[in-house]
C-alpha cells in the first residue's frame, strides 16, 4: 500500500463536495479563556451519520469500479465506520453488509439497519467479527471495506485537515484522536503540505494505547472498558502507522476520567455532544495546559454517537465528581418527624435532596436510630461542605459517601 | 414606544458585526426526513451566552449615551437576559446589577457573577424581582434594561431572522419560541421586509399561553412548572404585543411531553444541547407534521442553557416514554438462586439490567415470596414486551410498573 498524497487528498475533497456536511469550525470563546489557548474546534460529531468516518467510507466506495460495485462491499465495525459505509454504499446503489461483534449495543445495530445495511452479528469480540467478515467476503465474493488501513480512506480523512486550514490557515497544532490511525495519518499529510511547521498530536485512550506503544517498540497492552469506544483500537494499521512513525510529532495518552470531564465540558460550555472519542482532543489539551498555552490550537470533534443512557452516566458521574452532587450518611433518630427535622437543616442550608435512602440492618449503632442516605444537589464543593457543617451543627452524625463511586 | 422597522434592524445588524457569534444555519436531512418539511435549524444556542439574548443586550447598552452608561444599567432575569447584559454590559464599560428570584438555581447565578455583574437575590417570585429592580433604578440611579418590551432590544433581536434569510433566502415559514414576544416581533418585522409572503408562526408552552390568550381576549391563566422556563412569561410587553397582533400569522402551543421530546431528539440527532425553549420550534414541528409537510422551514434553537441535571432527567425520562427504559416487577421465590435464575432469563431475552430492588413488606403473596422491581434497558418498545413474554413463559408473575411515573 502507497500513502496517498496531497493530490490525492485534494482529489477526495473534489470528490466530496455535496456528498458530505462541510462542518463548521467554531473559535471557542470560553474554551480559550479556560485553557490559555487558542481554540479551535472542527464539529464533525455534525456530519449525517455524525463521524468523520463518511468520508473515507465514501472516498472508497466512489473509487470502486462498475464490476466492484455490483460486487457488493462487507465491512466489519461496532461502530461509527458502518454507518459511514452503509450511509454512503446506499447512496451509490451498492449492497453493504455489516459484520458486529455479538454486544454491540442496539442503538448501533439499529442505526446501520436504518441506512439500509445488512447486520450479521457474530463473535465475543473484534477479531472473531473481522475474521467473520472476512470469509463472508470470500464466499460472497464481496469487496472488504478497511475503516483505516486503506489509502483512499486515508485520503478521504486527510479533508478534514484542509477543511481546518482553510478556516484557520495558521493553525500552530492539530490535535487528532487516534485509534486506527485513519484520520492523523490523512490529516498529517494534508496539514503538512499545507503548512510545513504545524504540529500534529495524536490522542490515544490510557487503556488502548497502541499506536504509542509500537512506535516505541514496546509490545502492545491495552484492553479494559473504555468510555471511548472510537478508538478502543489494539491494532493500527500498517500503513497507518507507517505515515503516523514518518510525520507525527507525538501521540499522548488520556485517563477515562479526562475523557469524561472533556464529554460533559463540550456539552456544558459548547453545547455539543461527542462521543468518548470525539472528546479526545480537548481532554489531551485540560490535560496540559502548558504544553498548548498561547498556541492556536485545532481540535477535531470527531464523533457524536454517544448512547443517550451513557451520557445521562457521564453527567451525573461529573456532578458528582465536581462536588455538585455529594452523598451524606446522616444517622437520625427512628421516630415520626426525624426526616423532616433533617430535612429542614438541609434546606436551610441551600442544598437540594435528589433522593433519600433508609438504611436499617447495616447501621451499627442502635436500633433506635437509623442512618439516612442523603444525595444532595449542591453549588460547588464548598457548600457541600457547608451543609456537612450545618448538620453537625444541628447535632447529627454525618458521613460523606464518597458520592462518584457509589453512584 | 415606537416600533423598529427594518431600518432599525439592519443598523442593529451592523452594530452587532464582530460583538456576536454569526451563528450557522445548518439544514438537518434527518429532521426533514422524519417531519416531511425541509428544515433549517439556526443555532442560537452557540452564542457565547448560549442564547440569542445577547443581542437585544448589546443594541441596547450600546444605544445608550455616555452619560447613561456611566449611571450603569439593572436587569431582573434569572436566565439569559441577565447573561447577555451582564457580557456586554462589562464589554461596553457599564456597571450592571442584576436581580433575580430567590430561588433561581445555583448556577445561573454563578454564570451571571462570572460575567462581572453584581446579582441581588430578591422575593419569591418573578414580579417581586422586578419591582425589587425597579426600586433598585431608581435608588440608584441606573437604567433599567427590559427584557423584551423596548425597541431597541426588540431591533436587536431581530438581527436573527436577516441572518436566517441570508442564509436561506427562500423559507416558506420561520417558526419562533415566544416568551415575552421579543424576539419574534423582530424577527417578523425584519423577515416581512426581506420576504413579505413568509409565514411567521410563534410557539408557546402550553402552561404559559399568556400572548394566545391576549390575542384571542382572554384572560391569562398561565403558571406551574415547565422545562421550558424561558419561556414561562405571564406577562406579554406591550410593545411586542401590538407588533404580534399585526404582524404574526400563528400562535401555537406545546405540551411539557412534546418539549422534553425535542430537546432529546436536537440532542440524539442533532447533537445539539437546547433548553426548552430552545427546543419549542421544533416540539410545534413534531406535534403538527401536516401542517409543515413539504414546507421550507426555519426553526430558531434560541438558547442552550439547560441545567445538566435537568437533561440528564430529560434523557432518562425519554428513554422510558419510548419503552427503552422499562420497569417490570417479577414475583420470584426468597430463595437463594432465584436472583440468578430470573436475572438469566432477561438475559437470554436480551435485556440489560439497569437497576433492581427487592419490596418485601409490601408484597401481598406470601412470605416465601418476593417482588423485585428490575429496571432494564430494552431496545425498543416490542422488545419490552418480548422480555415479558420470556419472564412468563419461565413462570414468573410480571407487573408493568409503568417506568415512566416512577422514575
Amino acid at each position: 500500500m502507497k500513502a496517498p498524497g496531497i493530490g490525492d487528498i485534494e482529489a477526495a475533497a473534489r470528490l466530496l463536495q455535496g456528498e458530505i456536511r462541510r462542518t463548521p469550525m467554531l473559535r471557542s470563546r470560553t474554551l480559550s479563556e479556560i485553557t490559555g489557548a487558542d481554540i479551535h474546534l472542527k464539529f464533525e460529531n455534525l456530519q449525517y451519520t455524525a463521524s468523520f468516518k463518511e468520508r473515507g467510507a465514501c472516498v472508497k466506495l466512489a473509487s470502486m469500479s462498475e464490476a466492484e460495485r455490483r460486487q457488493g462491499v462487507i465491512a466489519m465495525s461496532a461502530g461509527n465506520h458502518a454507518q459511514g459505509v452503509a450511509y454512503h454504499g446506499r447512496k451509490l446503489g451498492i449492497d453493504v453488509t455489516i459484520v458486529m461483534p455479538k454486544a454491540t449495543p442496539f442503538v448501533k445495530i439499529d442505526n446501520t439497519e436504518r441506512l439500509g445495511a445488512r447486520v450479521v452479528l457474530f463473535g465475543e469480540t473484534v477479531d472473531d467479527a473481522a475474521a467473520h467478515a472476512r470469509a463472508i467476503a470470500r464466499e460472497e465474493n464481496r469487496l472488504f471495506v478497511h475503516p483505516y488501513d486503506d489509502p483512499a480512506i486515508v485520503a478521504g480523512q486527510g479533508t478534514v485537515a484542509l477543511e481546518m486550514l482553510e478556516d484557520a490557515p495558521d493553525l500552530d497544532v492539530l490535535i487528532v484522536p487516534v485509534g486506527g490511525g485513519g484520520l492523523i495519518s490523512g490529516m498529517t499529510i494534508a496539514a503538512r503540505a499545507r503548512r510545513p511547521a504545524i504540529e500534529v498530536v495524536g490522542v490515544e485512550a490510557e487503556l488502548y494505547p497502541a499506536v504509542r506503544q509500537t512506535l516505541a517498540g514496546e509490545p502492545v497492552v491495552a484492553g479494559g472498558r473504555t468510555v471511548a469506544d472510537g478508538i478502543a483500537v489494539k491494532q493500527p494499521g500498517t500503513l497507518t502507522l507507517a505515515i503516523i512513525r514518518e510525520h507525527v510529532d507525538d501521540i499522548v495518552l488520556v485517563s477515562e476520567a479526562a475523557l469524561e470531564r472533556a464529554i460533559l465540558v463540550l456539552l456544558e460550555i459548547e453545547k455539543t455532544v461527542v462521543e468518548g472519542a470525539g472528546a479526545a482532543g480537548l481532554a489531551a489539551v485540560l490535560a496540559d495546559l502548558r504544553r498548548f498555552a498561547g498556541r492556536k490550537v485545532g481540535i477535531v470533534l470527531c464523533g457524536g454517537n454517544i448512547d443517550s443512557r451513557l451520557l445521562s452516566a457521564v453527567i451525573v458521574r461529573g456532578l458528582a465528581r465536581s462536588g455538585r452532587l455529594i452523598r451524606y450518611a446522616v444517622v437520625v433518630p427512628d421516630s415520626p418527624g426525624s426526616l423532616a427535622d433533617v430535612a429542614r437543616v438541609i434546606a436551610d442550608a441551600g442544598g437540594n435532596v435528589v433522593d433519600v435512602a433508609h438504611q436499617r440492618a447495616f447501621s451499627g449503632r442502635s436500633v433506635r436510630e437509623v442512618v439516612v442516605d442523603f444525595t444532595l444537589e449542591t453549588r460547588h464543593e464548598r457548600h457541600a461542605r457547608e451543609i456537612a457543617d450545618a448538620l453537625r451543627t444541628a447535632g447529627y452524625a454525618v458521613l460523606d459517601r464518597g458520592a462518584l463511586d457509589q453512584i
